[in-house]
């Protein structure tokens, strides 16, 4: 069968649209499966400068070689510096779960131990997905 | 003066760092500018799904016209679906003054002063400032 150019065109506007809505179905369950938590924590002050360091090693080491670690952002209280907020987006469960093993976080883990006072993990929902990513670069 | 080959080469090598030291300092003083704060919220429960529809108009106006707005990122707990946390990155202090006189903060502020049982805003350092905008897209 050959095509007229009006069923080519219209061949084109449906593959064009199937193909879009492919997209955004698949940009949808993305969003629909991350992960994203808050982490806080209390440190013993006189390890503050120790565990930061742990700490920094361990979000590089994270974000530059987990492609399923999409954020790990930490702050620290300006009147508590040792509490310690640690927002944390993975792109699902899995991604989670394989951050959990990997040597650099073990490292972290290990290494804090005994620096760590206390440690609450408070699971979320985020209340715009879209907006998980920061779209901004100042 | 004419400049000889090997001037012309060393010239070229100091324009080059000068332009590199300029731009690294002026990256570090935007970081260090930043103003970066969480605020925890508690919502009236009968008013909560008003009160995030005021909260997401904000926020996507926030981040489409306020070049300051760097990031509006707002969670719900899973297990105490009230309790909302934002973080809030501005590129400076006054961003955030800009911020809080735009009519869409106030309609935001206005709407929703009935339904916010509380609010505590913490101010805080990030631990990584050049993790300060999130690196990486789902």
């Amino acid at each position: 069968m050959r095509l007229t150019p009006n069923m080519n065109t219209t061949f084109r506007w449906l593959l064009l649209s199937t193909i879009l809505l492919v997209h955004i179905q698949t940009f949808a369950q993305k969003e629909k499966h991350q992960m994203v938590r808050l982490a806080k924590l209390v440190i013993d002050s006189t390890q503050l400068d120790n565990y930061k360091t742990f700490l920094k090693e361990e979000i590089e080491t994270s974000l530059r070689v987990e492609a399923g670690v999409l954020t790990l952002y930490a702050l620290s209280e300006k009147d508590k510096p040792t509490h310690i907020t640690l927002l944390e987006i993975y792109a699902d469960v899995e991604a989670h779960k394989f951050h959990l093993q990997t040597p650099h976080f073990l490292k972290y883990k290990k290494g804090t131990l005994d620096m760590v006072k206390s440690l609450e993990l408070i699971e979320t929902d985020p209340i715009l997905p879209a907006l998980s990513i920061f779209q901004k670069k100042s």
